[in-house]
């Protein structure tokens, strides 16, 4: 059901995308056109399904409005505009990690440059913000201001995310506490955003939508502590391909601050500077030991209660209506790489 | 009148700027806040009125809502956004340009790096939207929808310019109509939205708004060419201060084009590379001769002449109403540095 619901949305989604790139278009530029297009996975070398991503904002928008009042297409706007967020948020984070490579292919700034990459992903932020007009039309006006007004929020906290993420690459030592203002910005508020827009579209009451935003965010930040978990403990991470380790890239990611703050071995290793491919398991073992492992586990899995609480609470009429969103929830949550 | 009415205003902008900066700050990153009031010229060293700037945009928000309808307070809010769009810009242009000062400070990338920088910008984005929805409350629901969709089209513009000014640096030869496009987007554009903006906030007609837009964007153009020539001819540049002309700079300005397209001397110069400033005095010279200078003034002169034309047409009624709009202009166009 879930899974052919999707394929129902996913195209009105590339379309609504198509339409608010082709509508913003501006007469004297077509190669800044064409980096929109190659980033969102359209054009270019290896464009294709890959390239494009999951899309799994803009569909939490469609499942939320969905699960309210039935009607999804008018969230549709809504929908491609969290994309446009997204992705215009990648492009300029790619710049600031500098990195390369993005779903498989060059990152925009290593094809068209450092500054036309900023510019691209300005171009971006702009459309997302138009892409919320067409709410006008179908939904309502007031619907439309409401609208930006949640998205606005949503940038405040990803900008205060990026900000935190960006300062906290400049410092030795972290506590626990400082992870989660900064997952908060980056991963959760987004998606937080993606649902009160839905409901928002859908006429949810206050309550609801506030509980609909709270199983986005809690669902945002289980995702993001299980990303951490695969990034020391996954497949990938420890076996051959151990250079996808998060320990060998030295992010301070949720296990590696519980390392910080209850092992002096793993605190004394992780000063001494870069930890390569060979030490991967071992230290690995080290962060288990400690109960780092244990520790991130169990944040995952209360944050996926209380996402799923806040579903309960905001369908407490006919929890039947929130099973596609649940179905999705615990899908995003079982991935094992 | 001008100047006395510009000193009221001047305080009520600076203010309800703060007010935007405050509202939207978050609670785990004052030093991203810090850098935004940095960049307003508000804190750090050499903050003041010289690092401020001149606030020419929202002031053109506010004569204009005021010549419509005398109430120019309940524009405000369009006056902090259109200020932090321009600011926006200027942050993410000095890292696309490599610039190490504004407003005789260091830049904001290179107090606190590329990365934060872009950051910063995406972040004061962010809030000159947000800016707008005070709009609600001074004027209406609609009129806050309706400067939501002015200030997009001047974003997609505005990006539009600075695609092409960057495209530019990299071609040898560059025709005169493709000046055009570029000044319209980085220059007149948010002019142009100025004027329409502070129109909208006093009610004016859709035929008064167009004429406003036509009167700003004008202006905007006039501006620039005039910089242009003052880049070339006008003291700092003739004089000691020679590293300061456009001509050493490489800046593909108007006279620069019109020298390409009529002057085989200019062109072979041109095309030699870098011209240093011993030469400067020469190379002014062989582009007056050519027409250069004539056909700038001359294009300044009719641009303005468009601009005034534009005013008396919003104005019909009664044209002293749009006295301090002209009275503006005549300053902004009649500057020597």
């Amino acid at each position: 059901m879930l899974n052919q619901i999707i394929q129902e949305m996913l195209p009105r989604i590339e379309e609504e995308l198509r339409l608010v790139i082709e509508a913003t278009a501006r007469p004297h530029s077509a190669q800044l056109s064409g980096m929109l297009r190659y980033h969102l996975g359209w054009e270019g070398e290896g464009a294709g399904p890959e390239a494009q991503g999951k899309r799994i904002r803009p569909l939490l928008v469609l499942l939320s409005a969905r699960a309210v009042d039935g009607k999804w297409e008018q969230a549709l706007p809504a929908a491609a505009a969290v994309e446009l967020i997204h992705n215009f948020s990648l492009i300029h984070d790619d710049i600031q990690d500098q990195s390369t490579v993005r779903r498989g292919r060059p990152t925009v700034w290593v094809k068209w440059g450092i500054a036309q990459a900023i510019n691209a992903g300005d171009t971006m932020f702009t459309q997302a913000f138009w892409a919320l007009n067409r709410l006008e039309e179908t939904v309502s006006p007031e619907t439309a201001l409401e609208a930006s007004r949640v998205l606005q929020q949503v940038c405040l906290q990803l900008t205060e995310g990026q900000y935190l993420d960006l300062a906290y690459e400049q410092v030795d030592f972290l506590s626990i506490e400082a992870y989660w203002p900064m997952v908060s910005g980056k991963t959760a508020a987004l998606l937080g955003g993606c649902m009160e827009l839905g409901g928002l579209c859908a006429h949810a009451t206050p309550n609801q939508r506030e509980s609909l935003r709270e199983f986005g965010e809690n669902l945002g930040l289980a995702f993001q502590v299980l990303d951490d978990w695969l990034g020391i403990w996954g497949d990938a991470a420890l076996t051959g391909k151990s250079t996808e380790s998060d320990l060998v890239s030295g992010k301070k990611s949720l296990p590696v601050l519980y390392g910080l703050a209850n092992s002096e071995i793993f605190s004394q290793r992780w000063r001494r500077g870069k930890i390569t491919s060979e030490e991967v398991n071992d230290i690995a073992g080290i962060l288990r030991e400690c109960g780092a492992e244990a520790f991130t586990l169990s944040t995952a899995e209360q944050l996926t209660q209380k996402a799923l609480n806040a579903l309960t609470s905001a369908f407490q009429d006919d929890i039947s209506q929130a099973s596609l969103l649940s179905e999705l929830a615990k899908q995003l949550l079982s991935r094992k790489s």
